[in-house]
């Protein structure tokens, strides 16, 4: 799935941080803070953000990237929210084989030719002819099951998700969790008995993600189906949620595709209806991956490293004793207000070995987004220190109010990063009739938005000649057509958004 | 890790159950429940069992299972009671890549020449002589970043965790969650200062084995070292849990080793002291896998099909309605209890096509650890009827105390099942000083303690002349020496658990 995810585009500049420069044994890196603005030079601004907050990290494996524990329980924290929103839905998790025959990759013939060139292939096999690839995505194994698991319409929907690794052979340069030859995702493939109820939940899981985006990562996104040239290979149409980041590159957050009675031809997915005939079933796929990780850190980080939003954010606030005066009194306060905090992520940072600027520098660069600052005259006052991560406002609050305002600050916090980014998507949409204001606004880092003719020479002209510009999607929020097509001048049919893409 | 899993053993018969056989289109299998018998075709038994109770099947790729949801939610189970465990222990779950390129295999030597024979590589870097290997264990990749990310005594200690696939590539008949190409485990892989330190945990997190296998999966295991022979390739020395199954066999279920300096050694893993010298740091590594699943299948089962442990069933209790007389009424009270029970995983199987005797029988063979009837003597009554599927047994409960009493009969049958199990065990190991004994002990399906001289030419010579017998553990609970070595006749140095095993 998420096939679109790869528009054909030139390469982009490699990344200039490479793993052996900043990861060499012996130098303290972190100590040193991110470097980069990410005004000037977002690329070298993400990957030092994200290796130096200890997110990610290049391996010595090609395309292949290593997710440390503070990347990692960012993407456990998606799981446990996402499993729950699933479960409920009557999804059930389950594991397919890693490795798929090509037989079964060329029943479904536009899906083959799609993922083909990005494949990792088993060598053991190759001798004896049996081809088989590494995952690329699980439609083919899924399907095949399904059509030994579905004979009758009681057994539909049926709903299931896996949780797991997949490989494509990607030849452009790693980018720390946006693109990788291997990366984690979740996949749901899903058969139901009718069209009608297909079509309903490929919508119902694309507003899931969206929810997910919005509420979890503070991430807006626009919601609207892919372009047929844009369509994932072997879908009837896809859909997708797309995010807008600082560097002014549209981000594929998630996708959602109806694939009609395609697989189910190919992989003879039949059911015995009520009416007691044979029926195809109707299929879907949906998946998220890693890369919403990046997308988190690109929209919300600054010039200090991570920004996390608090829903996801695996410690939600630090608490720096100031150790000046008498130092038994100021750990005592400490391990106090955490105790008070004891059902939230807290960190008491009780090191002896850095100093409390240190420290703060530390943190801010992990994104924790609240602070909690004690010192002697806090003691003295009853008090605590807030420090916000995303505006640096401070606070005070008397102890005995901590947990409340704490809360409080928090959900403001994740307020203030979802409302600051959507005011940032909002004001770089331009709407124009005209293809040269279109290029100028891409090319000012914006996304436009335009009336469009939905032909595909159309489309493909449009990609040929512009080197990366490619339609984001056709949002479902739609304005009435008043115009002619931005590229070709024929009637208009629809509005896209265009940008360029990661 | 677990390498020892696969002593060199000659191959097993072949599983007479094959996947085209039992998941035929169009056949309704788990409606005739499983027909082998436990006692006298094992095999047969418990692929049937676990291919109809849904746990799992066979795919279409060599060598490689699916495992449904219903096999899955046990993992998932699994998974959610080991992240607990050990995430209180402060380890911290992360992602290493799937590719592990040779060289990195090769400096570990042993390593690498235990696990050559079964490794999968990837055929599109074969060309250019980059050699990549689908894992089949992470040491090596994951001793590579300790070596870039131990500087200082205070990165210690440093605990990591993955859940991940891994693979084998593996030329013996497949077996459901015993043996399979693929499989999913979780490894830990931890850095000390100390040995003493790398030690003492690599037997706490074999401790936490036990606790999981005889706690959760009331799977009575015995703790010990593996001999020289069955050490993990590039370890100092194992340690092992070993379970007894009803046909004779041990099964390992689960490793935990202490690794020395060795990969510290070939890897570079240094730290600088409190003493300001170099040390290598001491690492372990640790492992169970989705093969506990198959040991607990194969452990309890009936001739009904699965018996599932409640701490461990993903339904723990399932309410059948006997429909006589007023549906209404009875449909009513059904629903009643289900809400009563709410908080526990139940299902209510109110499916109007199928008849009460028929559901009893399904729920049987999925192994739901009680079942409710609620007729229409019930329902007048205001009692409901608690069924066992450990033994069968019923029992009369007012419907005001179900809730209570079912939390009590649930704990009941955790306990029955480890104590039973247990019983088997330790009913099934003969302690004797004569070789011949011990054979014959061995083929009439049992396991044998005896005095052993712990030397590597005695234990190569048992295992060619034996054909399968091999040592399974020196037991840590170690009676005193009293004679000499069983086999060979020199003096005894430790006592020696030897069996057949999985």
């Amino acid at each position: 799935m998420a096939k679109t995810d790869k528009p054909a585009q030139k390469p982009q500049k490699p990344l200039p941080v490479k793993a052996p420069a900043k990861v060499e044994k012996g130098k303290d890196n972190h100590g040193l803070g991110v470097t980069a603005k990410k005004a000037e030079d977002m690329p070298e601004w993400y990957a030092q953000t994200v290796l130096k907050a200890e997110m990610a990290e290049y391996s010595n494996v090609k395309g292949c990237m290593i997710i440390r524990p503070y990347g990692y329980s960012v993407w456990e924290n998606i799981q446990a929210y996402f499993n729950s929103r699933i479960k409920a839905l009557g999804v059930k998790n389950a594991y397919f084989p890693l490795f798929i025959p090509e037989v079964f990759f060329k029943k479904e013939a536009s899906h083959a030719a799609g993922f083909k060139p990005e494949v990792a292939w088993i060598a053991n096999t190759m001798e004896s002819g049996e081809r088989l690839a590494v995952r690329p995505t699980s439609e083919a194994m899924i399907c095949d099951s399904f059509s030994r698991w579905i004979r009758s319409h009681r057994d539909l929907p049926m709903r299931l998700n896996q949780w797991c690794n997949v490989v494509r052979w990607e030849t452009e340069a790693t980018k720390l969790f946006l693109r990788s030859r291997e990366f984690l995702w979740q996949e749901g493939h899903c058969a139901y008995a009718t069209r009608e109820e297909a079509e309903k939940e490929t919508l119902l899981m694309l507003a899931e993600y969206a929810t997910l985006c919005e509420g979890l990562l503070a991430l807006p996104v626009i919601m609207g189906k892919k372009t047929p040239k844009e369509t994932f290979a072997g879908a009837v149409y896809s859909t997708t949620i797309e995010s807008f980041m600082p560097d002014g590159k549209a981000l594929q957050c998630g996708t959602s595709h109806y694939l009609g009675e395609n697989f189910a031809k190919s992989f003879e997915i039949k059911y015995m209806g009520k009416d007691e005939q044979e029926h195809y079933a109707h299929t879907t796929s949906w998946g998220i991956s890693t890369r919403l990780i990046g997308a988190m850190v690109m929209m919300h980080g600054d010039d200090k490293g991570l920004v996390l939003p608090p829903r996801i954010a695996p410690t939600q606030a630090v608490i720096v004793p100031i150790i000046l005066g008498d130092p038994e009194k100021i750990l005592a306060r400490a391990k106090q207000v955490a105790s008070q905090l004891k059902d939230m992520d807290i960190v008491l940072d009780d090191r002896d070995e850095y100093t409390p600027g240190w420290k703060y520098s530390d943190w801010e660069m992990r994104g924790v987004p609240v602070r909690i600052e004690i010192g002697p005259k806090d003691v003295e006052k009853d008090q605590v220190v807030l420090v916000r991560r995303d505006t640096g406002e401070k606070q005070f609050v008397k102890t005995a109010e901590i947990k409340k305002a704490l809360e409080k600050l928090l959900e403001d916090i994740q307020q203030n990063l979802y409302k600051r980014a959507k005011a940032f998507m909002d004001a770089h949409v331009t709407i124009t009739p005209d293809w040269n204001n279109l290029l100028t606004a891409i090319s000012n880092k914006r996304m436009a938005k335009a009336q469009w003719c939905g032909e595909h020479a159309c489309e493909e002209e449009i990609k040929a000649k512009t080197e990366g510009v490619s339609s984001r999607c056709i949002p479902f929020d739609q304005p009435k057509i008043t115009g002619n097509c931005v590229h070709c001048n024929k009637k208009a049919k629809v509005w896209v958004l265009f940008g360029r893409a990661y």
